[in-house]
């Protein structure tokens, strides 16, 4: 029997990494493919799938995408591109500015920055697929547990790939297999952004720190708690709220299409 | 016991409107929606969505999109407007030469149609979202079972959507349909195009007729036939294979995205 782990942190970090490692190699092949391609922020998640992706298929089947909308966030292009020279792969930088800008400032100029957002991570989705046939590379996506369950994603947008192979694993784990890995601790440091403005942070967004709401997300989840036995850990009636608040009402987002009975 | 058809074409359209209808308008509002947002082409399918979206939701929520990619499909444009009229419906006409031109322009100028066709498709989903944002309506989807099974479509575009109501209809159906619904005959009748490049129609794009193709993937799904039953029947044995082969080829456009164990 597998033993119960004792806390988040409680993870094997060599048996993550080989088992994500093999997942990632043999769902590439049993599809046809030998190439994955994937969006490379600067941030933790998108660095640990380039890391992990060499590791399963070697650095000249692994191709990254930079897709900035113009200079939002010059940190991000700096720290991918220092992933790419270390790992050696191939790189697309391609602005996505002209297709966004061609879509609001003629239709929708007082759109907001929710609008905005979502308009440029499906944008990013369009750039990967049409990548995705030009090199014949599977889009390989880099969701984690703690933000498909708040919902904190944008549905055909960074959601949309072939295989999600962190989609077990909480930001906070994700944080950890990146320090394995090796990453650049710049990278692992960074506070974690969409990039969807300037000087966007998710924890600021959110609300709450990732750390607070991963150890909250693990005591319902892995532990099934109810509400009182979270209160009794010591979390905020307030806290808890919002965050099953925000799992309830993304609900949509983890669903596939809904159909009638045949 | 429910009765077996006899062929495609023996179905009861009234029970057929009667439940999608239902679906539709249960559908929209467990998810807490009155409203429902969808592409309108001028074609069979969608028209059919706007119709049956009328019958389930009232004229007022229901808002049909014209997405155009400048004035490649003109008859298109106008059976589209036909349709809005005659509904009473809200509609937008966006153009979305700017920013497929912004795309392929700017960074892949001799990008062959296949690619410029799937960008369109991923185009008119991330608008008709962004609108669902603005609105507050639901996007839905104009998918039938034939273009589902031959993966006529485009993954995380035309398939993307939050409820598919002809998902069980072959394309022969869904012509049965909108002229029990009283579609326009034009609509009806005209080539069905996806309206990826001048002139572009699906048929001669895939090589066969939807009457044909339906009339084969009826007795291969519904009827289970094997490949020597169905050359009993007088198909030919390459159309029989090739048509295996597309369904083969596009079966990752059917599959939710793959993840490891947990």
């Amino acid at each position: 029997m597998k033993k119960m782990s004792k806390s988040i942190r409680d993870i094997d970090l060599k048996e993550v990494k080989t088992n994500l490692t093999r997942f990632i190699g043999k769902t590439v092949k049993s599809a046809g493919f030998n190439k994955v391609i994937f969006g490379l922020s600067g941030g933790l998640d998108s660095g640990v799938i380039a890391y992990l992706s060499k590791e399963a298929l070697g650095a000249k089947n692994i191709i990254a995408a930079i897709l900035p909308y113009n200079k939002i966030d010059p940190d991000g292009i700096r720290l991918a591109n220092q992933i790419i020279d270390e790992l050696k792969i191939k790189k697309y930088i391609i602005n996505i500015a002209p297709m966004l800008d061609g879509y609001f400032k003629n239709y929708f100029s007082a759109a907001d920055n929710i609008r905005r957002g979502n308009k440029m991570a499906r944008e990013r989705m369009a750039i990967l697929y049409d990548l995705s046939k030009k090199e014949n590379a599977l889009v390989i996506g880099s969701s984690n547990k703690t933000e498909t369950l708040l919902g904190y994603c944008t549905l055909y947008g960074d959601t949309a790939c072939a295989l999600k192979p962190l989609v077990y694993l909480y930001k906070t784990q994700v944080s950890m297999l990146a320090e394995y890995l090796g990453l650049p601790k710049t990278v692992i440091k960074r506070k974690p952004t969409a990039g969807l403005w300037e000087g966007q942070t998710d924890e600021e967004e959110i609300g709450y720190s990732y750390n607070e709401i991963d150890k909250l997300l693990w005591l319902m989840f892995e532990r099934r708690m109810t509400d009182d036995e979270l209160k009794k850990e010591g979390f905020d009636k307030k806290f808890i709220n919002d965050i099953r608040k925000r799992i309830k009402k993304s609900e949509f987002k983890r669903k596939t299409p809904l159909t009638p009975l045949k």
